[in-house]
């Protein structure tokens, strides 16, 4: 398997979904731990342009951008299941919506987290009507290809951690279950494994730095 | 190689791509004509996220996005040379510039064209900065992969066409071939290839129209 180092922060959900996919191949690796508030100087050499988690080193060679990370280790490791299906036309499908996720998804719901009042509301109406496209896509399946976990599942998987954070940080309702009846049972789903159990960052921790950077989001914008 | 519509028009540099990637495989297709200022119930069909050309209809099925339809045409015609090297890794950096073209260097240009007065001296700067990390992946090299035109190619062929109408019509200073002789040198490489002469959108047409889109936008902003 060669030597894998995974350069990673406990707070990123992008971070995170490499080392989900690393444990359901069975790869082993290194972690490296990186403060944000303080990156090292190996983090700039291997990641110049984004200086960004996460950063997957294997054998010395690294590799950036965790959708680009996972492809890599779907390509690299025939271990365990693969992420990806076979078939060119779903493969195509599952790659467009890793693309809405973190074009749209995420981005949306992290506006919503970080506005408030009458913008706020806006922000909530659009994040909630790209979770709608979501259930869309969830409708009829416990996991995005199916039966079996994959790409998307680690894709959308932030949405188990992060989505409850955003809520409780910022006054914002949860999750209902009647609109989102297939995300609700695809958290429960997703959670009930063990890769997900054993690396869950502390939800504690998350909710006070979350409420952190909310409140310095909200002091910056009143400054200007 | 069944059934193959491209939803296209003559002025996007993501539609061209797939003009480009279908020519390099010998993929016979039927465009389908958008007038972007009255787009066809069947694009809202077929793309109901983005609603925006490029979409590749293969025996009725949309694929949307450009960079997820070039994978999807190397992955289904096997004909002509590979897009994507086969190396996981080498694989892995193609995805990253690809990454890095549609999410900072056309961003970028595309704001220096659009800005005017002391915003457009800053957004050149940062445009030539990315261009200055493109000219160091070009360096030494006829194509991004080496001697063979591949992925990395198609995706910034935009360049090739449209770097100049950009700079044309907002008074930007032409490309310096001191600075960027990578660049300049693959510029025309690129340029000569049969597919692309064959469907190089016209210049004059292109100007009128850049004019115009600058023209509005500083209107629009004026307004606010």
């Amino acid at each position: 398997m060669g030597d894998v180092k995974l350069f990673w922060t406990w707070s990123s959900p992008y971070a995170q979904r490499i080392v989900w996919a690393l444990k359901l191949k069975g790869v082993e690796y290194e972690i490296m731990y990186e403060d944000l508030t303080n990156k090292s100087s190996l983090l700039f050499k291997y990641n110049p342009i984004h200086k960004q988690v996460p950063v997957l080193v294997h054998n010395g060679t690294p590799i950036c951008e965790s959708l680009v990370i996972l492809e890599y280790i779907d390509e690299t490791w025939k271990t365990g299941a693969p992420l990806l299906p076979e078939d060119p036309l779903a493969r195509a499908k599952a790659r467009f919506w890793a693309k809405f996720n973190d074009e749209q998804v995420l981005p949306s719901l992290k506006h919503a987290y970080l506005s408030h009042g009458l913008e706020q509301e806006k922000a909530k109406g659009h994040a909630l009507n790209n979770l709608d496209v979501v259930e869309k896509q969830l409708t009829g399946k416990k996991f995005f290809s199916g039966e079996t976990i994959g790409f998307l599942d680690i894709v959308f998987g932030w949405i188990a951690i992060y989505l409850e954070i955003l809520e409780e940080t910022s006054g914002m309702e949860p999750l209902d279950k009647e609109r989102f009846p297939f995300i609700s049972a695809w958290k429960e789903n997703f959670s009930d494994n063990t890769f997900f159990k054993e690396d869950r960052p502390d939800k504690e921790k998350l909710i006070t730095m979350y409420k952190g950077v909310r409140e310095y989001f909200r002091c910056t914008a009143a400054a200007k």
